[in-house]
């Protein structure tokens, strides 16, 4: 490919970040020749020839010009329906979008190698921190044991606002919203589903094995509260929501998103306000943690060039992993110790712990910390969504050699 | 390649660890066929089949099944013949050796053409963090401003001794060789070399420009004393040796190698011990911060073992920057701001300051604050050696920005 003639799909945040980024790089051989939006007389805040929008995706499909499609649109419907049908049509795609990829990605590796094209998506997972391509390229082969890290910008910043800043959860929620860290239905990224989305694609290029979102265990912070924080503060931890996936020995693996109690000597422990941080553990080099801005409309666009550009030396994922013999298989057969407050809600008779090694009752609010199996949280999933029960991982198993 | 035959030079440290990490990989399609020693000898710590070793390189170098050369010896002159005796016949090679690789890579470059063949080395910087490959793959655009870290373990440690456990220099330095982080002749470490190698690969990677070892200014931590430790303190800084290259406007670079007061805001200011911190900025992603063990025998060979694999798939650097248009020009012309303590040298008339800011004298030590030439700072390279005299740099210009 000697020049990349883009198509766009989506002129919001991320793609007008794109248009910004494509006109500052000079090397880059790549040029936006139409954009492709819902509404094409909508004010924009960016310079633009108006001639590039359209609002006819066949504009872009059938532009005999374009080699590359770009999509970054929010709607993961529509998005699914462009990605597919590019692939099909044999144009390789840059796609940001999470929700729409982990759903969808046996398909889409499948529809990759039928119609040999190519499928970018680092954007997808952490933004500006190249987790995926390092994963899938430098991280190739046995020694991977963990990827564990805060993959989602916004429930952090709120995490920290409250963790360092003395803010409460609603206050800090609602300054969220107003800086746009948070959408104004922020269910997406405190209940643990981004970070779930980028954790499945993660997965993926870690350990070459593709897990659906609805067998993983996905808690977020909507339901912490006042005593959580400050039982957090007395123990002189964090409370950070955090996804992992890791080995149990040689033929397992496991993984779930889950508030955790992090302690100061964890690399996580200084991750702050709407930054991403990945600890990467590996056989023989320990850990490599990896920081940057995980969200925000330049540095995601920034993410996107580099598959742009990959996409000029015709860099494609191999998914080298998914042929790898001895693949490791995702079990949730394994105990964890967790922390679970509640009021009214009976959990230590309705949740099936192995045991507990700690009880307090008041006559405001109740905890218990014990051992259960990660199946059982499954099971009991609903239980836990009840108003007054919060749940937080205390990492001492498999994750205790964790930094 | 279906399956990889090595073979390999050198079974020290880091040999021995590749031996270990070859055989753990069971997907790696690798063998090593074959192992050149000077001594075949010596006593070893590793189990090894006795017939792999040879110490005659031909053994290896007419080996018709080996299609892959790891080098990692320490002599640099050895490891020159080598690799390019490898390359000359057309064998890929991964190597380690910064030293041989800072010194010659416009030739090796050259060779890799010529012969249509590849040489890794992302080994050869930072050890396990793959800060080579993504600079030459992910952050494969002009939007790089910075780059900038922690790249030498041993004097990091020593460094670290002394500020975070309150330990004198020399018992440090001591407690550095004992733990095999620092060589017995530790002045390649400590006096800057080291990282000097590997901001001279690293920059040919970030922007695509090659300057030579002795263009560049470079001043290690043999020289700091209680005087210059305590004045850190109580500044509540910590003195850090930092190898930086940063471009200066759209144009111009510049790069160096110097302690450097660090403050608690900076992302280095928390790589301690042994480790290696990298913080790549740039225009739209702002700053990453990639963090893990720079040396030691297993993270050393798993950085080779990546490399090796990357070959299965038949990877090799492009150098793709020193092609791209607007390359921006080596500069030393630009002022920095120094600290420098003395005794007897006659610092504030010996050095051409631009302007003093501060000075400081009593009996037994003296040291002024002041903004030099980096170009004045190389031309008086011999003064800085004198016994009585340490400098570090004070961040205030280009790299205020910095975290």
């Amino acid at each position: 490919m000697a020049t990349i003639n883009i198509g766009l799909f989506g002129l919001g945040t991320v793609g007008s970040g794109i248009v910004k980024i494509i006109g500052k790089a000079r090397n880059a051989h790549a040029e936006i020749k139409r954009i492709c939006v819902r509404d094409i007389n909508k004010p924009r805040s960016i310079d633009l020839d108006p001639t590039l929008l359209t609002s006819n995706p066949d504009d872009i499909f059938n532009d005999p010009r374009i080699n590359l499609i770009v999509e970054v649109i929010s709607d993961a419907e529509a998005s699914y329906r462009i990605v597919t049908r590019a692939l099909r049509a044999g144009i390789p795609v840059v796609s940001g979008s999470k929700a729409m990829i982990a759903r969808h990605l046996p398909e889409l590796i499948d529809l990759q190698r039928r119609y040999d094209t190519a499928l970018l998506y680092d954007a997808s997972s952490c933004g500006s921190i190249p987790v995926i391509r390092n994963l899938e390229e430098y991280y190739d082969n046995d020694l991977l044991l963990e990827v564990k890290g805060i993959l989602n910008g916004s429930s952090n910043y709120i995490l920290s606002q409250v963790f360092d800043h003395d803010e409460s959860y609603d206050s800090a929620l609602k300054r969220a919203q107003q800086l746009g860290f948070a959408e104004a239905d922020p269910s997406f990224d405190i209940d643990g589903y981004d970070s779930l989305f980028k954790l499945i694609i993660i997965t993926v290029h870690a350990l070459g094995v593709y897990v659906a979102p609805e067998e993983i265990f996905t808690y977020g912070i909507s339901h912490i509260n006042d005593y959580d924080i400050n039982y957090a503060r007395e123990k002189r931890v964090k409370i950070k929501l955090v996804a992992q996936v890791a080995k149990i020995g040689d033929d397992k693996f496991t993984m779930f998103v889950m508030p955790e109690f992090v302690t100061r000597s964890k690399y996580i422990y200084s991750v702050d306000d709407e930054y991403n941080g990945v600890v990467i553990r590996g056989e023989c080099y320990d850990r490599q943690f990896m920081f940057g801005k995980g969200a925000g409309s330049l540095p995601t666009a920034s993410s996107i060039l580099s598959d742009v550009m990959a996409r000029l030396h015709g860099y494609r994922y191999e998914y080298k992993k998914m042929g790898y013999r001895g693949r490791p298989a995702y079990t949730t057969d394994l105990p964890l110790k967790v922390y679970v407050r509640f009021k009214d809600t009976d959990i230590p008779s309705l949740l099936p712990f192995e045991s507990i090694s700690e009880r307090y009752s008041s006559t405001g609010v109740n905890y218990v910390v014990g051992l259960i199996k990660l199946a059982d949280l499954i099971a009991n999933r609903p239980l836990l969504d009840t108003p007054d029960v919060f749940i937080a991982n205390i990492p001492t198993f498999f994750t205790d050699l964790d930094k």
